[in-house]
């Protein structure tokens, strides 16, 4: 599957590494044509990278993988057209750094990242997962023992299927993936990146993640 | 120990009824004298009921089982000088049902409704916790097989200490219960009641809880 990830930080490049990995035709989009992280990224992994606007023509799925906060605007770059009707995996979380760390959430009136994001590109079929978890863990599951979860959210459900294929592709079985079902969950799974900040601190690993045990 | 309870709903029963069991001395309190849900407690249980002044003017230990979004002015009522450097356990959650279902996170200036106790009451010693979970498997772990966890922070480590006490006579052990340093943490843990009340839906139980797997 032609692939474009947008975003040159360490998510946006563990997802694009892993899915050049598994075959697929990988471009990593950033803001810039001649990001030299874009450009290396691609000289290793066989992909090709160019501006947020390539990546998301390229792509018959898209990855977003830019900051919380300027999701909107780098997704504005890439362009309505170049989205139109695509799947679009957002994995972002909104941290505000500026005031330090820890990080401040925002949660954007809409209610959560990917419910904004919806609402600016409404043919784009959005789906929320991933955003809970180191990025080590995203594509290696097996880091962490035990039926440890991710959380898949979205309103349209092909495209929430085609999401968890993919998922399943990066090592995630079935009883590890946990559908909220709308997109509207997003604003339940967003804050949790502030308790996951937390838990680093407190257990000195990157190496854990969240399960619902019953 | 004397405990004054404050908050007569499910919560703030359900706690009252598992110390009064334990053996300690415990005073419903609610926003008026006559409360009949009280005073039906309090016959059912050998415990006793009063106003929040009253409960915490009684307890060594005072819980905050009221609602998040009229925790400040419960505890106004209670009196700054009925709270003076006893332990407060705060499992309260700031949720706006004003709109309907799912209710909306109110997030307080302060970063959580513990910090914004914290900070109007300096010399009564929070402690956060029991917020991420239904009020039955509060007291009652074993509900849920496996090693999911109770969350707990604070800035006065022999509050917490006495707190983690508290809940080991609940029947939690020691590796379920997870400190997460300060009060501000509160911030990172208040918002999980959104994730809980998403995933009851899906789940179609209350019978489950958070855990940390590494």
């Amino acid at each position: 599957m032609k692939i474009g990830v947008l975003g040159t930080g360490d998510v946006g490049r563990r997802l694009a590494s892993e899915l050049a990995g598994l075959g697929h035709q990988v471009m990593l989009g950033s803001r810039t044509a001649d990001n030299p992280a874009a450009a290396e990224w691609a000289r290793e992994h066989r992909g090709s990278h160019g501006t947020f606007a390539a990546a998301a023509a390229h792509g018959e799925l898209v990855v977003n993988a830019t900051g919380g906060l300027v999701s909107l605007a780098a997704l504005a770059t890439a362009g309505a057209a170049n989205l139109d009707s695509k799947i679009m995996v957002d994995v972002s979380n909104p941290l505000d750094f500026s005031h330090g760390f820890p990080p401040r959430l925002v949660v954007p009136p809409e209610g959560s990242v990917a419910e904004q994001l919806q609402q600016a590109f409404p043919r784009t079929r959005i789906v929320k997962t991933l955003n809970t978890m180191h990025n080590t863990l995203m594509t290696d599951p097996a880091r962490v023992p035990g039926p440890h979860n991710v959380f898949v959210c979205g309103d349209n459900q092909a495209a929430k299927a085609e999401v968890v294929n993919l998922l399943k592709s990066f090592g995630w079985a079935d009883r590890q993936i946990l559908d909220l079902g709308g997109l509207s969950a997003a604003r339940c799974v967003e804050p949790l990146v502030l308790l996951w900040i937390s838990l680093s601190s407190t257990l000195r690993t990157s190496d854990f993640n969240f399960a619902i045990l019953r």
